[in-house]
């Protein structure tokens, strides 16, 4: 697989199934001599947790942290952090009738011709679960990077076709006032409405992210291929789910003129428009960095779909299980874990500049 | 720096800036024992060159490359390949007057406050300049996925807000057979026509590209983070002035219901829709894979606009030089070009899935 | 720290210290549809384990190792492989006395200035403990191997000045019928005698370790940089202890003529002599890998010596805690396991040599 | 390949075979703004050049390198360095004879087997050739390296049985005072009698190279895998023909206790011994960092042997070309070039240790 290692110098590796025993991860080149509040790791574990609210899944996960190692007398020592989640609730039972059979828009039919062998419990590892470590990592990632002033605003601004029109850098505690994690409570009631009018169906709805961040400093990003929003892109399109990403302007700029996009430097350096959602050239100028991104409905329904069993046969597939009918409201603290950890490992890689 | 090599297994390495002595490469990872032909090569170039069309950048460039290694008798041995593309015409000259101003919208800025020393001519190393290189190993790539079957169809299809209603895989001969790329001629006429009279007011304009890849085998793509559609993204990001990417139904994807959105499965494992865009789970299923990119106006405007001096006045600057009023016509064999990279990396990666 | 993750495909990062809760760590890259023996990786286990015999540390571990993830009903998925191995026996207590102090040789006063912070009981994440981990992975790798028909002999050729004449590739068995692992027991009586008379002086004595692998294909190793011995080399010199390591002939070769030195092939490729070490031009040749490790003596001994505190004063730091008086019978299988899964690697590698 | 990238920050990525046009690189990762003296490389190439002394290779080329990009006004700018090395004398018709027969303890059997295809013309890519290119990027290390007071003494030590019995700090005049680059005058009046002698029968002799690295900050070096004698040693054995490696007290701390073994700390932190030779738990200590190299002798000699042909028929290959004796005295700057790379890139890598 190969693939389940994410990082330069701050780097994640992760493993780990949804029915298995355990997900879990090591944490390597993670800056020496900082204090790391397992609580505040555990707190953004419970956002992302299913059964959080009545309009997402009802499965149950306690998904408690474990760290194991690179911290002694409550500071990171330089060493490894290996962690550990214990899965919990494992009705693997749920999945014996998906054994033989593909699920439309699921990784079924490519893990199985990939691998020549599928976990099928739960979708194995291609299910969000895995997501979880991200989150503990990108914890860690995010309060490392508290001591450098740099904080995140991530929240839902798109349920359906119900947007809301403010890109703020809104504060946690108003993206939290709500189950969807949409920081105008107004807006926030009308999606919640269409996931359970959606839910009810048996059907399900995607969605948009935003996320801004806020104090970056100036010099992140390394040129040509590792330009930040470059890795930003690789970081949010490896999250279930996400469709399409865009920075600053994103896909309206196409309709702009240049005289219109570009982005009036300030005599401090700030500029005064941030079209270009702060980044030029690949390497963030101290502007907010911003992108939002695009979330697929939920690919298991509890509606019955065609499909196909490993031989080819077309059968008619059942909607079973405990799943969400929109996936953003718990996306949230995965995009800005992301984040995170795409942003410290330009941080460390950004001081090797010079000697 | 450290952010000019690419891929993992299939790897490139680049250099070169503007206005400098010459641009070039390594390839390494080359799979040994097939044909190269090199005019296979400069034809990618030249669809990349400025000059080649009224409607972009008159700066004369013959973009001649030499391939100087890993090559014998006509075959690939296996060694990396050493390429270089001479710097012809420098007119360092013309950029004497941004030496102590940055540019709104360019790298000027941030490539100085990060690095502390900034090559002007041309932009450097942040000039679009270092994509030929970018085309050289793509194109090799390209002949040797042929061998393979696998194909790409990549074209403008949005000019302002002049945009193709339909994503076909045109053949390279309706792609070409006008200077902006877009294989229908009467779309095409019309974003000429806006791209001559943006250029007129001294102005530029945004634009989007579609990319499809036909014969790409099930089984590309690394889970969990290089997920085939992530490592994509990243290369995508990586090219001057793009903003956004969207695979499949993206951003459209999330005003859809799951039942609408599933792509249900025919016995033979192919699917009814590709609203996947040809990717579940991170790995191709066998069906095109699809995406689209959206490119912000060129910064570059012959008006004057607002500025500051390395010393923070305030000052009008000029527009100079020569440059494209659409980026979108000669962007078209970068994006082919990265694409044919990730695809031929995780085509190799994918070979070690089994001992 | 950065450094604890390793290989290109078959990629393996630890975590864990020696007095921590747990050690472990993730096997990416794992090829798919293989079958695993649980108690094999286990066996490895205890070969390194403390207390094994009366010549090694009596320090009690039992090692116990926990597979995660990766493996479902007894066959790789191709997912990565997560594993642990929990800290039994932690008299950290033990330590407290070199809380303030640097112990001569050890990686106490490296570790401290490199970080500002240590963790100091066992040597933390310095300490040999760290080695279990590349044992599991290592037992994956050479189970993986054996479908290949490569096979290991990894055994002590020299304790001291006492050294075993022949480097033939011995079995598994001679080489487990005694407790330092010299396949002679003859020789290997000698030896343990010499251990014994040195641990009861409560002094510490360095040893050689031979390892050969038959059966490797031709073709393993990826010029100029990763040649197989090159990357074998760093393998084994990243093992606690390893001063020096020489390839075939390797330091003998120095006084020997070219005539001399060469290998002569026959008809059929292999050669008559084998000063090559099974690798030519970084390449494997066919013929068996042969290669030798120096390990110094163990730094703690039971003695007094001088030393100095954090704050630089000089004291006599007193011998104690439960240590090895020679480390190479605990290393054989740490060897082998380095090798394994350097060869599994390159055997990956080498698959992508063509499309 | 795959295998002609090396580093992690600091990174090079090399092309070129011995009898193509031009051999050359990228330099990525250069720390910016840092004055680099390209006569200063062009010193060191000379120092590898055939035809530099009566003892070493008559080929003649005069190895004039030149740098492409990332210098702007004599200074780095933190962009990759491309540089070439236009191949002179290219007798390709000397091969000819080569062309379908495989040379003994040569890379040309294990080459043709592992990519299907053979550049036979002067080993092609297996040529020692390439080494050029990693001394211009070992140049611009050590200049890097200069400004923080790093030095290197790089010397032959041993040719056949005739050993220099003195490891101290050389100055580079010392080693410049004689064609073998041996400091001891005496000593290397001897080593060359015997390389003269070894060259008129038509044979070749082997020799040991030893290293010293004055100056190095504690703290270089990132545990478990990546520890700084574990890269230099794959650094050291990625150079043609070398078999082995010692760091410190090397293979003879085989034989001592561990109470002579054992570094004693002065109260400043320093070693009243270095058999660590600097480095310690894989992190240097602030002490000189000291290793030694073996080198087999050359393989081509200019005596007839049996070998085979790609058929298998065997066959008496006479000795032809222009070759050297002893490999030691030229390869003295390639050892100098890989440390500096080595020691660069883990100094970059310890900047990331804190945010």
């Amino acid at each position: 697989m190969s693939g389940s290692v994410y990082g330069t110098i701050f780097k994640l590796s992760t493993f780990g199934e949804s029915h298995g025993t355990a997900i879990g991860g090591v944490i390597d080149g993670v800056p020496s001599n900082y204090s790391i509040d397992v609580e505040k790791i555990q707190l953004e574990l419970d956002r992302r947790r299913p059964g959080q609210s009545y309009i997402v899944s009802q499965r149950k996960e306690s998904d408690r942290v474990q760290l194991l190692s690179g911290i002694f007398e409550g500071k990171t020592t330089g060493a490894p952090i290996g962690f550990l989640i214990p899965n919990g609730d494992q009705r693997s039972a749920d999945y014996e009738h998906i054994k033989d059979t593909y699920r439309p828009s699921h990784a079924d039919f490519t893990y199985e011709k990939k691998y020549g062998i599928r976990d099928f419990r739960g979708g194995g590892r291609s299910s969000a679960r895995e997501t979880a470590c991200r989150i503990v990592a990108g914890s860690v990632a995010k309060q490392l990077l508290e001591n450098k002033g740099i904080q995140f605003s991530t929240y839902v601004d798109q349920v359906g076709s119900i947007r809301l029109n403010d890109s703020s850098f809104f504060l946690r505690d108003a993206i939290e006032s709500n189950a969807v994690r949409c920081p105008d409570n107004h807006i926030a009631e009308k999606m919640e409405r269409h996931i359970m009018d959606v839910k009810k169906q048996g059907d399900t709805i995607g969605g948009c992210i935003r996320c801004i961040i806020q104090h970056v400093p100036v010099g992140l990003g390394e040129p040509v291929f590792d330009k930040l929003h470059a890795e930003l892109g690789k970081a949010m399109l490896s999250i279930n789910a996400v469709k399409g990403i865009e920075f600053g302007s994103g896909f309206s700029s196409v309709e702009m003129l240049g005289s219109e996009h570009n982005d009036l430097i300030n005599s401090d350096g700030s500029t005064k428009t941030n079209h270009s959602g702060g980044i030029q050239g690949g390497i963030s100028n101290g502007m907010p960095i911003e992108f939002r991104l695009a979330f697929k409905p939920v690919a298991t329904i509890m509606r019955s779909q065609e499909s196909i069993t490993q031989k080819g046969d077309v059968i008619a597939l059942a909607g079973k299980g405990r799943h969400d009918p929109c996936v953003v409201p718990r996306a949230v603290p995965i995009v800005e874990a992301m984040a995170a950890i795409v942003i410290l490992d330009f941080y460390l890689r950004n001081k090797t500049v010079c000697l």
